[in-house]
């Protein structure tokens, strides 16, 4: 196991990563190309459980975040988009300021639209009023935001990050045993990239004042399991994470049974930038000890793959 | 052809696209399938002008707008992304607000990065201070944000919409030879979708009270080109464009050539959504009419394409 900041020292020594700001990195050369063989074994892990794959918008409603309680949930995170506003003479202003970026950032107007904190609130939307017979599955991988302070790490917590989720919706029974799937697949991809991992309970770090309750009940119910690396540098960093949020986005945008009762949900969301690094802390930075990664025959190695 | 109206309204009604804000679009079903076949191909064509490919950040740095005079050329299109404070008090007031997103839209923090507005601005920052032999090619493809008001129409102009980019940076013949081969390759393979484009020459919409000068030069120069879809709707649609930056870049980042004058900069852009448009309205939006895309036997109808 290599040490996460020599690896990534490494990586950008070399110019394959790079921040251009906080929490916002590139990569180029054979990371590029190792991050997208990464990403391509784990869509065929989600195509392997849906057929059904989404391409969901970069930005979502604040009425949609309303709906799914997320200010109540997650207020510390939110990130959105603003611009500058139509008016001919603020443009002009900031266009001729000396500082035109210090100019811009005090002129933008109020956000009109946040920046996706997760890939499943835009499912949840898409499906609002709907009635679902025994179960929907589909899969995403999107760029997410979360605004975590001072705590960016390139590849380990990003402000923008690449995330895929599995999404199911559909009944009580059918949530959970799509979860513990999902927990199987998950670790079995990972062993089969020499990635050492443990499944272990988790909760989210819900805004404490409005959510403490929704901490404790996902604590006690067990409702929510991580997948971690191993020996991480002496330290907890989870890949992907398996949530069962029984009937409480059912009930917030409306999604039901046949039987008129709320649908349950749960969801498997791979954190793609931190697979990339759990795979180069494993095998370490120099490209020439990666093993090769190939989509079709790792399925062989996974549970219901094919 | 088939009136862009129509062809979007059926798309939305069967469900396969649709708007999460003004500007910012979904796709799912068949429709997803032949976007990622459409992308593909572009990919194919930009990998066998370089097998560079870069994934640029998902936001950028105000200084580097700055550094490529963005506020004085496109201020009116600019987007940001900002973040609510961590203040704790503050994130209760929002948290416990009987409308949390208005609340959270007022209290927003100043944005501390920009949405990328388009791709290349990342790679001339990368190689800000480099000196080059010749040349260098890249590729990447990125989600760009550009706000054009109450002008949004889905798959035609988003808020936020995926373009890519192939860069070269080099020798002042270079630079043109590129940009030619650009318009050469872009028409071949629209033509292998069965589109019907025309090349002609374009300006940029640059800001008039700071940048006429640049927009003058362009057409002068004949410095810009875009490939636009025939017949649509009897408007005007860019697919794509070939611009020649000349030394505007090189000079600004700092970047020269072994002689140490300043490099030479030009880049096809390719808007994607607009390709799967084209797409769609040469071919009707019913998913049995579509032809097949093979990204590889496309390739062979592409000059100089492998």
């Amino acid at each position: 196991m290599w040490p996460p900041e020599e690896v990534v020292s490494e990586l950008c020594l070399r110019g394959d990563l790079w921040q251009a700001a906080p929490g916002l990195v590139g990569m180029r050369g054979r990371l590029f190309d190792l991050a997208r063989d990464v990403e391509m074994a784990i869509a065929a892990v989600a195509r392997a459980e849906t057929g059904d794959e989404w391409r969901v918008p970069s930005g979502i409603a604040f009425d949609t975040l309303e709906t799914a309680q997320y200010f109540a949930s997650f207020p510390q995170w939110l990130t959105a988009a603003s611009h500058l506003s139509g008016d001919e003479a603020l443009l002009e202003q900031v266009a001729t300021s000396a500082s035109p970026g210090a100019s811009a950032r005090r002129c933008m107007s109020p956000a009109s639209a946040a920046l996706s904190p997760a890939v499943c609130y835009h499912i949840y939307a898409a499906l609002a009023g709907c009635s679902i017979h025994e179960r929907k599955l589909m899969t995403a991988e999107a760029t997410c935001w979360r605004h975590e302070g001072d705590r960016f790490a390139p590849l380990a917590r990003g402000w923008a990050f690449q995330m895929r989720e599995i999404v199911f919706v559909g009944t009580t029974r059918g949530a959970e045993e799509f979860r513990q799937r999902g927990m199987v697949s998950a670790s079995a991809l990972a062993a089969s990239l020499g990635i050492e991992t443990a499944t272990s309970e988790a909760t989210d770090p819900f805004f404490a004042p409005t959510a403490r309750g929704r901490s404790l009940l996902q604590r006690l119910k067990a409702l929510k399991h991580e997948l971690t690396i191993e020996h991480y540098d002496g330290r907890q960093l989870a890949i992907a994470s398996f949530n069962n949020h029984e009937s409480f986005f059912g009930e917030a945008f409306g999604i039901s049974l046949l039987d008129g009762s709320p649908a349950y949900s749960a969801c498997v969301a791979y954190g793609l930038d931190r697979w990339l690094l759990a795979f180069l802390v494993t095998h370490g930075p120099d490209a020439a000890a990666w093993p090769a990664i190939d989509a079709a025959s790792l399925m062989e190695l996974i549970p219901g793959g094919h």
